[in-house]
């Protein structure tokens, strides 16, 4: 049995653990990972026995395709269609997720009585098995090769710009459909804004470089980031760094299955802060990566979330100085029962 | 002045114009294109007088480097945020965008008694002025060029993804940060799926090649469909190709500002319908193009919207034959008065 034919399975279990008869799958990530076709501007109709495609029909052929053991009605009206085929197929108790849906096309399903159940198929998404395990692992493995192959060609006078086209072919190279976030190359005082927009600036001797890159590999994300120093690294920049580094490890050897993703933040935070450095530590810990680069869980100072054997987070302390400079390390990681497993490669 | 300054001040001149007060951007583009700056998880609160970014502390410097005629609130609450600012700067009538807005976020607003008003800063977006249009042409040439380097190094034995590196990366190296979509290089049955997904095919001899793709360049989109045959083309084809060179040219012949759009799609249209192929003509005629990759306004069987100058769109005609071959020849256009301009140069 296919893949997407098992998963489509085990949510129409959900389904009916959850009392529905209908879902209307809205957000592309969820029907992709249930039917195996990522296309845009479709809507995926699940009943408790099949599961329909309503698409335009140029894209129906490709559609069946894909994903033969689900049904296509080719359509230039959605909601008119959902409502033929809960009609025709009588479908009766059907939930949509509010949390994918816009409010327009919510509004309508609302008003034909549909319920709101959010994130029905993240649930699924959650804790990844078999196939995920593997792609997310190449992905990881792409991003982690790409950083060995360019950082010996980085060089004062490169752009950060330079360095992003470098880092971006390899990656490609290496089998990668594309970046999984806009790559961030932050030299100098730019390494000190966490979500720096990679610019033309000219890299110099004696600064720090962070970056924060990842790569798509069938679908699947990866999350790394690296920052080092070009030139000689003043005394400053070792300390911060070794305190980085330090929470970085922590955190990591604090990932394990059962453990509240509160407490990996908090492992974290605590060594900065108790360093004297809480302030410039001004983000979360790390959150969870998949076909999403970020999805559930978080791991913060909010979180109520638990972590699971199969879930890939990121582990991302960082400081960050601001106009002077910033260091942020981060791997992905899969939990492993009792630890984890570094998706990213690690530092050596 | 700034141009997102000039802009925001337009927006805001609008909603006065609507007897609103403010009004709650949610839209990634719609953002970027207030205030340049384009980020994930953020949300832009304007006032008549005043415009606040709501979002994380990490980047609060960043924003306000890149929008200082902005306000900035840091909070981990956006919509506990967004009420204290109504309420401190006086904010009555508000509106938010349905379109845009998720149905969870919209219901919060709704309860707090804010209208619907979609499409608010699109409106705003539809015709291209100034800078938007250099951005544009450049965009477009990007695309154009890089097909005419890419084109004389195809040969059968490579693969369709092997196609896609070269073009995407020649793309990057003339300036685009990165594909407007996901590449479509269909090869021989492939061409025959209008929004084929790139796979691992080997081209040959004596097949069809259906390139389409497009950059963004400075957050502004470009789209080109080119198809050729590789080796000596069949009578079929070279009939077919005429045919839909025809469609395309009496199209783009049509657009000038003032004409219903959907004239241009019936121009193309019965031209094929009249050879008889109107059947595998399965998809609409052309879109909008700019921040977004499709925008309004729609060129098809259906559409209402009238061309004006300074709109960018698509003209893009095509047929497809299941399981043998499709052709399509697409350019952006830019609606010019009495006429328009190849934005992607348009065929020899």
């Amino acid at each position: 049995m296919n893949i997407h034919e098992e998963r489509l399975g085990e949510f129409q279990d959900l389904l009916a653990e959850n009392g529905l008869d209908g879902y209307i799958v809205s957000s592309k990530t969820d029907q992709g990972f249930l039917t195996g076709y990522h296309m845009n501007d479709y809507l995926l109709f699940v009943g408790r026995k099949k599961a329909w495609a309503l698409l335009s029909v140029m894209l129906r052929d490709q559609f069946l395709g894909i994903a033969p053991f689900c049904g296509a009605v080719a359509t230039d009206n959605l909601q008119a269609a959902v409502m033929e085929l809960a009609a025709s197929q009588r479908v009766k108790k059907i939930a949509f997720d509010p949390s994918t849906e816009s409010y327009l096309q919510g509004s309508f399903w609302k008003k034909k009585g549909f319920a709101e159940k959010p994130g029905l198929v993240s649930q699924l998404r959650l804790t990844k098995r078999g196939e995920e395990v593997k792609l997310l692992r190449k992905a990881g493995e792409i991003a982690s090769q790409a950083f060995k192959s360019v950082k010996p060609r980085i060089r004062p006078g490169m752009t950060e710009r330079g360095v992003l086209l470098m880092l971006e072919h390899k990656m490609q190279e290496l089998g990668a459909s594309g970046p999984s976030f806009d790559t961030i190359i932050g030299s100098g005082p730019n390494s000190a804004l966490p979500h720096h927009c990679t610019s033309d600036r000219v890299l110099k001797n004696n600064q720090v470089l962070l970056m924060d890159f990842g790569c798509i590999y069938k679908h699947y994300c990866s999350d790394i980031t690296r920052t080092f120093f070009i030139g000689k690294p003043d005394r400053k920049y070792l300390e911060m760094y070794a305190l980085v580094e330090r929470a970085y490890r922590a955190g990591v050897a604090a990932v394990r299955d059962g453990v509240p993703a509160f407490d990996v933040d908090k492992t974290c935070r605590d060594i900065i802060t108790e360093a004297g450095y809480g302030k410039y530590f001004i983000h979360g810990t790390g959150h969870g990566v998949g076909m999403e680069i970020h999805e559930a869980p978080r791991l913060n100072t909010k979180t109520t979330a638990t972590l699971k054997t199969g879930m890939a987070v990121t582990v991302e302390p960082g400081v960050y100085f601001h106009g002077k400079f910033g260091i942020r390390i981060e791997d992905t990681v899969l939990v492993t029962g009792p630890g984890c497993e570094l998706l990213t490669g690690g530092l050596k």
